[in-house]
């Protein structure tokens, strides 16, 4: 099962998205009794769905999908999205050896012993084909992460291992993009990578039940020149490692989102690095999920004035 | 004037206390035209009090407040409440020379030249009174943290020093409660930080316009033992830069909390450290505001249980 949030004559309507991906079903016709804050709420459907509701199955064709109506599947999840750190072998290597990496004090550092965890708020989620905001002051480092985000069904606290995929309620694609000045002086991660719209999602939710997690192929392309191109199965930490790990310290809830770090390839990867620029195409896309596809670009400090 | 959320009835609410702090009036009484979501939610509220509302001077000598009923005066804010590290000469020197600063690679680098920023989740938030919880694999390094925390009324991005202050619509006191194993061990320090009911806040939020933030004293006792006392005046990063550094990167939202970081004298500044045990009783207590007081208490590993 797909789960889009589409907008649907100017509100956002969660939606089941064909297998074909060019149209869809409102969810609100396919689970008698969803809640009305669930019809364009993501994160409310995924807890009425993780709990008591399952679709029924489609009747008709539905309606045709304008892929420009696509939303970030989940643009309000409860708190800030929880993101992994140097969580491939290859990337954890180019990371630590690019001068930017706060977190190892020298190249036998580079390889972590245990997950690193920071966060990004829904401000910065933005749509599977928004633009990648460049402003002043955050534009001199800027730099790209094609990610695998776990989305979390049953909440729950303490899970151990064996169960944690059970609280998976399915995947999506984000680019967990980086201001990597920022990222470096702050020393803690949140300025460099909760920048207002750098955090594109999408461009669906696909149910776990569709896909197998532990291995799935993570490109990333700049320009359509290829740059990142691994498989989750050479995650250093796995998704059960990181729910447990996570749920440790706090219960996992309804529509939690997970991204699991990204593979090599990154622009700092590159000597010198190759950091992103007004007008570059940035596509990242994952097997079985499906690929976002983001235009970076200068904005006025006009685009910068208070929500 | 001083806003709180106190449980009436079974619901939290909004309220105003007076200036005895044993009394109160519900937020409703005193707003005409008050959203009905503000009633309860003090987000809510400041968004409706930082654009329009101010509210009327109370009739009456209001409602007899118990402080048992207390809960967090902002149980909800809209994301992760932003959190600075090592923002008192002082305290930046000692984390640095405990071992558990994962930040500075030695002595040299203990003062940082940047504000250090990192983020609680919302379900780390607890009442004035509530008890600090020490459950098991978090339970071998929990150490305490006063602090002041700002909590922004109108939003705004890229906000000046010079506008800053009038961004903030008051302040509170928080225990940024902390795990510093964890802290240490993930690098990133959401998840050290992060754990439920790790963030003791309250009592109430007092208004910008009573107290002057840059000359404020903060303190913090263990068993009435005192661990901590210094002014305000001696951050390394004032109000203003950590408004203008933070909504750089994001738009400042309203009930957006910034806690400032914490001065000298924690549990990890002691040699050997002196980390919080079953018991305890923690007082954290900031002149114009009010004080905190939370007793460390094991739980069960069944108090673990999903939300």
């Amino acid at each position: 099962m797909r789960l889009a949030t589409i907008l649907v004559e100017g509100r956002p309507t969660v939606a089941l998205v064909t297998a074909q991906g060019d149209r869809f079903h409102p969810l609100a016709e396919l689970v008698p009794g969803l809640p009305e804050a669930a019809t364009g709420d993501m994160t409310a459907a995924i807890a009425h769905l993780a709990g008591s509701g399952t679709p029924s199955a489609p009747r008709g064709e539905g309606r045709p999908l304008d892929t420009a109506s696509l939303l970030a599947p989940l643009p309000r999840p409860p708190r800030n999205i929880f993101c992994v750190g140097k969580n491939y072998h290859a990337h954890a290597r180019e990371f630590a050896g690019s001068g930017y990496d706060s977190s190892a004090a020298g190249a036998a550092d580079a390889i972590p012993s245990s997950p690193i965890i920071f966060s990004k708020p829904f401000t910065s989620i933005s749509g599977p084909a928004a633009d990648i905001p460049l402003v002043p002051g955050l534009d001199g480092g800027v730099d790209y992460e094609a990610e695998l985000a776990v989305v979390i069904g049953k909440g729950g606290r303490a899970i151990g291992k064996a169960d944690a995929m059970a609280h998976v309620f399915g995947y999506t694609v984000v680019n967990d993009v980086t201001a990597r000045d920022l990222q470096q002086k702050h020393k803690q991660w949140l300025l460099g990578k909760g920048i207002d719209g750098f955090c594109p999602m999408g461009p669906w939710i696909v149910t776990a039940d569709e896909v197998d997690a532990a291995a799935m192929r993570v490109t990333c392309t700049v320009n359509g020149e290829a740059r990142q191109d691994a498989s989750t199965a050479d995650l250093i930490f796995d998704i059960p490692t990181l729910i447990e790990t996570i749920s440790l310290s706090t219960a996992l809830l309804p529509g939690d989102v997970i991204a699991t770090g990204t593979p090599e390839g990154v622009g700092i990867g590159f000597k010198p690095p190759r950091f992103l620029r007004d007008g570059d195409v940035v596509e990242c896309a994952i097997s079985g999920i499906g690929s976002i596809r983001n235009t970076v670009r200068r904005m006025a400090p006009a685009r910068q004035a208070a929500a």
